[in-house]
């Protein structure tokens, strides 16, 4: 067992998981800010000099469930949950990557955030490097989308 | 608080953390395999689409540590621990994006671990996007790299 406590908190202009894009084709745009804890502030130092950081936050409002099949809203058939980002997890692990913008002292401006205000920061890290767009396969995600052209197009 | 535990765990080639290569210019061709354990199995159904996974772990070797500057292997200078990949870190939680090869059952056969053997891993998600690479800025990564490459140039 592992125990882990917040670093910081988002400040975003979601109140309800409802209010968040949602799907593989959402994009996420809203601005925000992971407002850092003071006694963590240290721990950012030389952070402005990278444009993208990881994100990786707790779902604190979301209901636990021993289920092990979540269904996306982007989708109408239930996929492992490992094969989803659906809040319901064994663990309530998010990530999330942000563009930074801005450092002001403890306060990170990012683009990019979509998490509900007031969401726990569990740790930030470097975005250090891409796979190419070329190499990678969607799954579920890419058959849903057929699907939905598919019908959209009849 | 949030209290996590392990959803499997990883079998790595590496045994000893100063196996992994490190820094910027390190590629991680190791293969290896996460061993999901069977209670979490149902959760990685219609995973083998995905070309491409976040692993969620834990540092479960690192030593505690309150100290937020970090002196990465591949720089001569300190830096804020979340601008680095430390496994000091006040959660210890390391994260690393691989190829999926092949599930077997409750194993998955992935490509890329930087991860010691028997690491728990905390939570498995698609990757769904990159980030363009001439969007991105390295921070203190490329400084440090500039800097070697001029002494090494010397």
């Amino acid at each position: 067992m592992f125990t882990m406590r917040a670093i910081g908190h988002v400040r975003s202009p979601y109140h309800d998981t409802a209010q968040v894009p949602k799907g593989p084709g959402a994009t996420h745009d809203a601005d925000g800010a992971i407002e850092v804890l003071p006694e963590f502030e240290a721990g950012l130092q030389d952070i402005e000099g990278f444009s993208h950081l990881y994100l990786i936050w707790a779902f604190d409002r979301a209901e636990p469930t021993r289920d092990l099949l979540a269904l996306p809203p982007t989708d109408d058939r239930p996929h492992g949950v490992f094969a989803t980002r659906s809040p319901q997890r064994p663990n309530p692990l998010g990530l999330t990557v942000v563009e930074l913008r801005r450092r002001d002292g403890a306060t990170l401006h990012v683009h990019g955030v979509d998490m509900i205000d007031g969401t726990p920061v569990l740790d930030i890290k470097p975005y250090l490097s891409s796979v190419a767009a070329d190499r990678l396969r969607f799954g579920w995600f890419g058959e849903a989308e057929a699907r939905r052209r598919e019908g959209a197009g009849r």
